[in-house]
């Protein structure tokens, strides 16, 4: 690593504070560089986007309900007031421990401190077939793109006049139990009740199938049975195939191959089965739990790397109450960043650090229009009530008032409407590799 | 032309009324088969899109100020209770006049009204560098680039140590004084002088160019001297630069040449110019005038070409009032398509057929906030109530009461706020050869 051939990142104010470099504007990171803002730091938040992504609600990005940019929020915009906070658009190679130095595609930083917040990249547990057909859904254009995959299925489909032959193009199949795939298991299949026989009368969508797959024996995993019984409930009702105990083995971008001989029709597999920590070169192997994830102490430092944070996905502390680890979700990552930012000001402080405590203020999953499951500390219940909760938990959570208000309004349009006006194949849209290979076979 | 060897088109109801198909939804397309809805014919209509895009505001999504989806209407979504209305996403190849049938990319139908409705496209006037280079605004895809282009060009400027070479990133040069090009340069400025310094605090915006370059000796053509003299002001105001008598003789990426030894550097060149009619195969070399517009009479039925119309752009009647022909506008196509429209009715019930008459309505440009001018027929005004009238006019004419509803929003917002919250960057965005090359060189 030839470090003397970079740069340094250019116009960066001089400043005499100690330099907190942030890597990513997740929830982890972006709430650490909030926490900072007027504070004896030079804060300096780098991410490949210019914006915030509101993740809990990229399946309503993809099933046409809201826009990229109601839950997608300019960084620069929330440094306005904040002088001692710099963001730059960059992808970061490594980092040298030693000489305390980040390099990026823009050129080198040297930092005091450097917290990486890095986040999670789809995990296709290693099968090339399936990260080159599936579709992910871990950034807001992946989610976009979805849903012009999904709308072109139809304008595809229309064209051809065997219904065998539409089965593929009209068919979901969705991977993974989780809150994503259950939330957007439901909201596919209220796009296939209510809105697609309305766009589409010549195609009977009784031969769309709205499929969702999950290895274990349940959904929602971590939540409680009532949650899970009644995500179930919910789901079936919605018409929504549940397939427990399943697992996919292959895809050729047709044919999805499940255990058991188990086969199932449709150019549209969504993956929300799986995440992968994002790696940055810097670190030794020993650095790494097997699952990729960085093992930190409870000031979130990694282990024998002072000066060296992890936050959010990409962290793993083991604790007695969590011999694997804290699970993989927003709750954390903010509560870990809120917990760095007081002991990085302790620290210059030369005060007594605070370690970490995760306070688990419950989870929750909606499935479809006015139906939710909510599992808090002390209570727990389904149904409108729990769809209600779910609303307003994320119209809270979601940054800037105008993206407040804009969500809002489009959740009360697409409640009483029952039909989004987002179903635009804005191109060009993001074409995959597979889907351009595609295109053309189809011209 | 081998018409045989194509297959019909799947899926099209069977109907005992004539085919009416039109190609393209524009204003002129969708307006006539919004007339024909629930008469008695069969209507095809046909587009590359399955949305309609509001072209007059195509500048405010350009400049961050709205979203794409605010101004593209899905166009399944108007015919949900239009049982004779059929759509479908095609591109037109060519057309037999003799057979009367037309073939597109996704077979062929026979019609017994064929209407051209393909709107134009834009006119570099035969300047290859320019075309490859320039940014054109014909479509919301198109604008969406520009979009970003600008904000990934600030974003790259803010890691250039030397103000020299920021130059060519930071300007922004708009070709074409028409309202489209009067309103781009506006909204640039305003951008400029508003809402970037506050996202770049490192970048000095002093050096930031927004020029107009016009080839004629004055802004906004055919608009009255008032409201010409009042846009120049107001232009001038905001700090645009406008270029009069002038024209770009070569562009290379970077520096646009000009008549009179007058070079600018600017990475972004937006060509608000020039329009070209999109063309279909079918016709023969004497149905085009030398600008190719299609040569039409008083029922826009393409000369000696029965059953065969053109509306809109493409089209060219030449009368008394209009030697050249009417004005490349919305008001003339929307006025084509409502008498069209009464025509096809007549035709069917042998009543004598009324000649298209335009009624010009008057035309308006909005020069940033708070500034517009208008000449109506017998009024002419600019300023404040100008501008209020423009956003009224412009809402009213907007498809869809939630799109109305949100780009009043929108516009509210932006008013009271002054800070559009749209300036995201979200990838992977359209990328043109020109651009990807150059992102390539910068890695």
């Amino acid at each position: 690593m030839t470090i003397s051939t970079t740069l340094p990142i250019p116009n960066i104010p001089a400043s005499t504070f100690p330099k907190v470099v942030i890597v990513g504007a997740g929830f982890a990171g972006l709430k650490l560089a909030r926490k900072l803002i007027k504070k004896e730091f030079q804060v300096i938040l780098l991410d490949k986007n210019n914006y915030h992504q509101f993740q809990p609600l990229f399946y309503q990005v993809a099933t046409a309900g809201l826009e990229p940019s109601a839950i997608s929020f300019p960084l620069r915009k929330i440094f306005h007031h904040a002088k001692n906070v710099i963001f730059r658009m960059a992808e970061v190679k490594y980092f040298d421990a030693d000489q305390k130095r980040l390099v990026t595609d823009i050129g080198h930083i040297d930092y005091d401190y450097l917290v990486l917040a890095m986040g999670g990249d789809t995990n296709y547990f290693g099968s090339k077939n399936i990260e080159y057909y599936a579709a992910p859904m871990k950034t807001v254009s992946e989610a976009l793109y979805i849903r012009n995959k999904v709308i072109s299925n139809y304008e595809r489909a229309i064209n051809i006049e065997k219904v065998e032959n539409r089965k593929y193009l009209m068919n979901v199949v969705i991977v993974g139990g989780g809150p994503t795939g259950v939330e957007l298991a439901g909201a596919m299949a209220e796009l296939r009740n209510t809105i697609l026989p309305k766009d589409y009368p010549e195609l009977s969508f009784a031969n769309m199938k709205v499929v969702l797959i999950e290895g274990g024996p349940e959904l929602l995993g971590p939540m409680s049975t009532e949650a899970k019984s009644h995500a179930l409930k919910y789901l079936e009702e919605l018409g929504v195939e549940v397939l427990l105990n399943s697992r996919v083995l292959d895809y050729d971008g047709q044919i999805v191959t499940l255990n058991g001989d188990v086969f199932l029709e449709t150019q549209t597999l969504l993956w929300a089965a799986g995440i992968k920590p994002n790696k940055i070169d810097g670190l030794s192997v020993d650095h790494y739990a097997p699952n990729g994830r960085i093992y930190v102490d409870s000031q979130s430092q990694v282990k024998d790397c002072p000066g060296v944070y992890a936050l959010g996905d990409i962290s793993l502390l083991i604790e007695e109450k969590y011999p694997k680890g804290h699970p993989q979700v927003a709750q954390v990552a903010l509560q870990q960043a809120e917990n760095l930012a007081i002991n990085l000001i302790a620290l210059q402080k030369g005060k007594p650090l605070k370690p970490f405590q995760y306070k688990d203020l419950g989870s929750m999953a909606t499935i479809g229009k006015k139906r939710a499951v909510v599992d808090l500390p002390y209570l727990k219940f389904q149904g409108l009530f729990a769809w209600l909760t779910w609303l307003f938990v994320h119209l809270m959570a979601i940054l800037g008032v105008k993206n407040r208000l804009f969500v809002f309004l489009n959740w009360s349009w697409n409640y009483l409407s029952f039909d989004p006006s987002l179903r635009l194949l804005i191109k060009p849209k993001y074409v995959r590799e597979s889907e351009r290979k595609e295109l053309i076979e189809e011209r």
